[in-house]
């Protein structure tokens, strides 16, 4: 069985992405030494990534570009090489090195997915994907950077949940840069 | 000059209250008894109270009567006694014991009760204030308890804000209960 977690930042009033779908306020902060360790360390796993369709493009667009090799190499290594799956119902192709197509049956798709052996695997973005897949049931950790600030509007990952979803804090750490990074279990 | 501090439960998906106006979610978790005293430490200071209407309604309708006497002697007490103020253009009257109702003019209000001598004042629930406020830069202190719930729809504190504000964490805390409490300052 493997496990499925969601990570993503959050802002203090429950984005995580603007009105505009970008999450730019996410980069603030990058320069505090122990929480770059923390999130080169959070990027290093094995593990498979999961998208729906903004956030595949958003990553499509920037992750294979000599920029982010030049402004994180690791990183950039890290996502490209990363075996991804997105799921879309519109788009044709997708190119980005390692990613698999998937048009319909996301909840049959995951399930499968999870009951497969293999490394752990994680959503990034991709709100729609998490609200559907909460409801089911079907996520085991909810990986949280709390950003110190206040959007106004935007998108959060949990839209039109039917009903009110129960958590268990299993983590918690504080960084200098006022991010607060927290984990959560249904 | 005094400081005013908004104190708010926020659910992981930034919400003060939920679709109907309530925060029921909030006194989960009560039977920590760590988090209680802290409770119990933070609603005990001699400060002021400031309200809209929705939110002194709510409180006026609980906070006076015997259930809360029985359920919580001290806090009803402190609540009741408590100098407090709302906010409303619509309420001809407030009838909770030390209240007193202010028709228009909120920011030169607070302005005026900034530039006073006096104990702290506090905003409980009360969005529209604490948008309105945060907008002006009248907000010293953004205290948040993040409960350990996703709803799925509710209100934010911070609706409609034109511009982000980015935020300084300068204290946290985690309960066993799994709360989350959280200080920042503009």
């Amino acid at each position: 069985m493997r496990k499925l977690i969601v990570f993503n930042h959050v802002t203090l009033d429950g984005y995580f992405v603007d009105a505009n779908g970008q999450f730019r306020w996410g980069y603030d902060g990058n320069d505090d030494p122990e929480y770059q360790a923390f999130v080169a360390e959070n990027a290093s796993g094995d593990g498979a990534l999961v998208f729906g369709r903004k956030t595949y493009e958003l990553m499509a667009s920037y992750w294979p570009t000599a920029v982010a090799d030049q402004h994180s190499p690791a990183v950039a290594a890290g996502m490209n090489n990363m075996s991804k799956v997105v799921f879309s119902k519109t788009l044709n192709e997708a190119t980005w090195k390692n990613t698999r197509l998937v048009k319909t049956g996301l909840i049959a798709e995951i399930r499968k997915m999870k009951s497969d052996s293999g490394p752990g695997m994680a959503i990034l973005g991709s709100g729609s994907i998490v609200a559907q897949l909460a409801r089911e049931n079907l996520i085991d950790e909810y990986q949280m950077m709390l950003d110190p600030v206040v959007l106004g509007r935007g998108r959060t990952m949990f839209e039109a949940l039917p009903e009110p979803l129960k958590l268990k804090l299993i983590r918690s750490r504080t960084f200098k840069n006022g991010k607060v990074y927290l984990c959560y279990t249904p």
